[in-house]
């Protein structure tokens, strides 16, 4: 067995993961259906003005304002309609002196009209319309190009395209768009006693977890999961493991990451590519590794489940959305008294799982090795590396899931 | 035209809405893969023990713990190791007094064995391997069933599978899993002048907008948007759309619900269903419809874009969520002094949107009829009825999107 190295701070982790990022160069171009929460990869320039014509914002008549001056109630200024336009039709006469145009919401003005009546204000007897109330000029009106105007950059490179800016798309009458591509991230799980779900177990194996939460989680975050076999612990399998991976952008495999004599991860990484850290002062999580193959990050997560998990929330979470060119994370935390004293390890920061229930944070972490440790907590809190323990009832910053 | 009857209170519509609602009952089974975010349709009851066998949790040497006592480094324990375990193993010797079996973490430990001494607390010379410290009965050893126990339940109907839970079900070797269905939510555009993105416009033609933003808000909600052709504004054309819809969940239609001679979704929702109401005393958004057609809830919103997206996110939503079964959404508010004045409806409760730049939330509602309101807005603060307007530097709630 070959003992860690220096194990290095959280925050030192952090920085060396951070430099070694690039942020995704690659586009696709999607239909507009599909472009909710994609990355924009370029600027969007009306090539018409939004509304394409002035239109009605009201049902009503289309007058010229000055014949309504004074009108009221008791002394209605009366027009003559000419015709009436519904939406989709454009109007076939000009309004002029004394004349008016029954409209519909979002019809086209006629042109001479330059204001709209609501029907409210209105009274009609065959094409003679009384007018109740004088209109100013503009009045309920869309005017052409009010909304959005040709020539204007309408959205810049790098907007995440949520409902309204696909909406804004769709105005400008484009189906398609250019996003970035979500990064590929492949994700396997090693060991020789891991298999799928679904086979019958053997003495001494085990499910494969890790493969399902990581997915779950790269899913979340504006990346494509990309799953591979699992690898046997055999420096050539693992070898092959990697060169597998690597058409995609990250690749998270887990397991193999510790001290023994069959963990490789670390001497597969050094054959192909370059090892950046191996082991951090956290816990969970130490015995993670972390390098560049191809230039390409990888991160060797620990094989245990909740180690797993964790490290990808903290560690692999920020790097894909840099990645992805997605805002950072907006953690939801909540501040909870502690329901019991919590021990934590000398010189590692520590992540350790709470349930919340009845305003308390209820410490939830078994053992490294159980899942349920992590599917039975609604968050963490984090413990430095120079506390041992916090106890009863101290309040503690809890991050959500 | 035909004018509105009484417009009812926000809280009403919301009240009408919620009781009409029922939450969905089609199952689908999902490979585990596709099981994030959904909805548990059943107990998962553990059909075996997790982990499957007690296994070490520590790479070292399985011992009886009697065989340490007293172990120092000064004064180490001799013992001779039989055999070496890997993960995936199993071992073949029972461990004898005065034995050991070096182990990896995750391998199962051999009968005999009762603890696990981890390798920095060990020396080997061959077979033999001095123990520097005593082991307690049952150190660094995950029982069989520590973590989940066979026939425990292990998670409930209605639970939402995030990574974790997803986690523990491949644990327990399922590779898929019953959920309820996501709801089909059926969305189309009405409108003589509405064409799809993508082609030609004609004059008095305008780019079809709603049907987007309401799939991308649909989506994000654990639904499953289902887009359907534009309607023509007529009751034979609207009729035959509601009929196409009624494979679906939910419908959804924009425009046609205003008080025009074309405003025909009433009429078609009266053929066809029953009206529960129509026009809400809030802004934007009062020319909203809501009924059932075949017991399934029909939404009728604004053709304009801005209150049709807005009274997505306010009355949909809701209403999906709870249809879909998942738990209300935490809306994320933050307050902020407002930048602006900004006048009010009166006796409409008014959503306003508002930018946030240097601390404020700017005001940033053009017209209804604006795609750009929402698209260049973070969120929206609330103005009741009885509110004829807020003043600059009043502090607001700030609903984020």
């Amino acid at each position: 067995m070959r003992p860690f190295g220096q194990t290095i701070p959280l925050d030192d982790a952090r920085a060396i993961i951070t430099r070694s990022l690039r942020p995704i160069e690659r586009i696709d171009r999607v239909a507009l259906e599909m472009a909710h929460g994609r990355v924009l990869a370029g600027e969007v320039v009306a090539a018409a003005d939004v509304p394409p014509f002035s239109r009605a914002a009201m049902d009503g008549y289309a007058v010229r304002a000055a014949d309504t001056t004074g009108a009221t109630p008791g002394r209605p200024a009366i027009l003559t309609r000419i015709e009436k336009v519904f939406t989709g039709q454009m109007p076939s006469l000009p309004v002029g002196p004394g004349q008016c145009t029954e409209i519909a919401t979002g019809a086209p003005l006629p042109a001479g009209a330059d204001s709209v009546v609501m029907v409210e204000q209105t009274d009609a007897d065959g094409a003679e319309v009384r007018i109740f109330a004088a209109a100013d000029t503009g009045q309920n009106i869309g005017r052409q190009g009010a909304d959005i105007k040709r020539g204007q950059v309408v959205m810049h490179t790098g907007e995440l395209l949520n409902a309204s800016r696909v909406g804004a798309i769709a105005a400008l009458g484009r189906a398609d768009v250019e996003v970035y591509a979500r990064p590929r991230v492949a994700i396997l799980s090693t060991g020789n006693e891991i298999i799928e779900p679904g086979q019958p177990l053997l003495p001494g194996q085990i499910y494969d977890i890790n493969r399902f939460t990581v997915a779950a989680v790269v899913a979340e975050h504006g990346s494509a999961p990309v799953s591979h076999r699992t690898a046997v612990d055999t420096l050539s399998d693992l070898d092959r493991a990697l060169d597998d991976c690597l058409e995609d952008d990250v690749l998270v495999f887990s397991g193999g990451t510790s001290v023994g004599e069959r963990d490789l991860i670390l001497d597969a990484l050094s054959n192909r590519g370059e090892v950046l850290f191996h082991g951090i002062s956290v816990k969970p999580g130490k015995p993670t590794a972390f390098g560049l193959v191809n230039g390409k990050p990888f991160f060797g997560m620990p094989g245990y489940p909740s180690s797993c998990l964790l490290n990808t929330h903290i560690l692999l979470v920020p790097a894909l959305r840099f990645i992805a060119r997605l805002p950072p994370l907006e953690q939801r935390t909540i501040t909870l008294p502690l329901a019991g004293r919590v021990v934590s390890a000398k010189d590692r920061h520590q992540f350790y799982t709470v349930r919340i229930a009845n305003g308390e944070a209820i410490p939830a972490y078994k053992a490294s090795g159980d899942i349920t440790s992590m599917s039975q907590a609604d968050g963490y809190f984090e413990i430095t590396a120079e506390t041992d323990a916090v106890e009863q009832g101290a309040l503690v910053e809890v991050t959500l899931f």
